[in-house]
């Protein structure tokens, strides 16, 4: 009993932890349109300052929000009685949003500078960014190629896994970074009389701005960190699933928290443990939502 | 012997990365340099802008490269011989020369900014930069107060270690995301004429200096978040150890990388295989280094 109610607590953590990220997460996008609509040019798409203003609100809404919405996505407790696979399918759809917006908004700003002469990639942000872009690209394809095709040998698949995890999590936090550089550049260049340095309003909204993307990366980076709020193995799952479909990616649990190269003794006894731990844990999910 | 040659590539693996992590990190504290006396007015302590140059060097010197070695310091094979105390002495004192470092860096600029009447604060920069510093001493010194002084409790120690392992790495992530955003506005302000958007030469330098951090900063976040390149635990330091010292910290082995509330049988059998994996790790090391 004393067991379980850790659990629901640890529960409970969880869900004001999410709570929390979604909150900071929308608020930075309201802040991204306050500042475009009230302070700035609004949006538009004809080679203005109005189309630029489309790069912000779509990096902090799909590349930021979106993003990293679909990197916790698998640690959300009452997804864990669906199936592995249709979870993936989120994953990979959430990314490929987020991929498509960060896109959309790079042609804004080729667009705007090239209307204006201004020259392309010569800044840090941008050399940052478009490289950020590609990995982003790149790990999306890949992981598609080798988790979501049927095609991988299992092998592969728990080799790559760690570098999916990691490299998704680091690819994140470069995108947060290349933002506040990009939030940098655009105060210095856009404020004159009062310029940056004088504070005015539009700076200290736009610098709250900036304060709330690193807290929304740390508290999504944190959540997706934490060994015990990871879906539990595949096992469980076809515990849990009564129609006792064929269960998804049982081979590819292995991430970033699971040493990889554990012996095989070991990996039994967390699986085992885990499926335990998970049952209640489940349980007591579905005790406090349904 | 199959195993013991996986041992000795994972091993040589590990030397490679740690070898480029440290290149890179030499070559952006050189590029720090260059940019400082090549490009621009070099050192001084006089409220002249070779005062503000200290900013960019000592940051780079002591809160990113040195920083990043306090970080991996106890994933270096060959010190697992020696005693968890003397180690977590060499990671607050590395800690504690980067914070001093990261206070003078930040007393230049104030001075500077005194002098030249330009207003402390305003920028994004400066408040995420200022928050960064604050957290980093107080993680130094609850850290201190927790893992090194000998009075908190064995069950503390283990419920704030991963609170502070990933407070470390979200701090090294969000020093080196400050980092970019200075060397963003300083090109800004600094170059007129040729300006930041003609791309002189110093401004490809410090472009490719910045790459230079996020780079360190990957392989470095790598190489902590690997489970299997952690110290192994303190038990196995016992059989190392031929004079049978006590040994230092036993409890708090649990990071990021391993589940807090694992079952007790799970902690034993991994304990027992790690203890086995890392001996055989550690011949490994010790046949190739010595």
């Amino acid at each position: 009993a004393a067991h379980g109610t850790r659990k629901m607590e640890d529960y409970g953590r969880f869900l004001a932890l999410l709570a929390s990220t979604l909150l900071v997460g929308f608020v930075s996008v309201i802040l991204s349109l306050v500042w475009v609509f009230h302070y700035r040019e609004g949006l538009s798409w004809d080679g203005s300052p109005g189309e630029f203003n489309w790069h912000p609100v779509l990096i902090i809404t799909g590349f930021v929000f979106i993003q990293g919405i679909a990197i916790i996505v698998y640690r959300l407790p009452w997804t864990w009685n669906c199936s592995k696979l249709l979870m993936k399918f989120i994953h990979a759809g959430l990314n490929t949003i987020a991929m498509i917006l960060a896109i959309v908004s790079m042609v804004a700003v080729f667009e705007f500078h090239n209307a204006k002469n201004i020259p392309n990639m010569y800044s840090l942000h941008s050399w940052i960014g478009l490289t950020a872009v590609i990995f982003y690209s790149l790990q999306l394809f890949l992981g598609f190629a080798v988790f979501l095709l049927p095609f991988t040998p299992v092998p592969v698949r728990v080799a790559l896994m760690p570098i999916h995890v990691y490299s998704g999590l680091a690819i994140f936090a470069t995108v947060i970074a290349t933002a506040l550089m990009g939030i940098t550049e655009k105060l210095i260049f856009a404020l004159k009389n009062p310029a940056y340095s004088a504070s005015p309003p539009e700076a200290t909204l736009v610098n709250c701005l900036g304060l709330l993307l690193v807290i929304f990366g740390s508290l999504t980076l944190w959540m997706a960190s934490r060994p015990h709020w990871k879906r539990p193995p595949a096992e469980n799952a076809k515990i849990l699933r009564p129609t006792g479909a064929t269960p998804e990616g049982t081979e590819v649990e292995s991430t970033m928290t699971n040493s990889s190269n554990a012996d095989k003794s070991d990996l039994r006894s967390n699986t085992e443990a885990a499926r335990k731990q998970n049952i209640k844990f489940d349980e007591a999910g579905q005790r406090s939502t349904m």
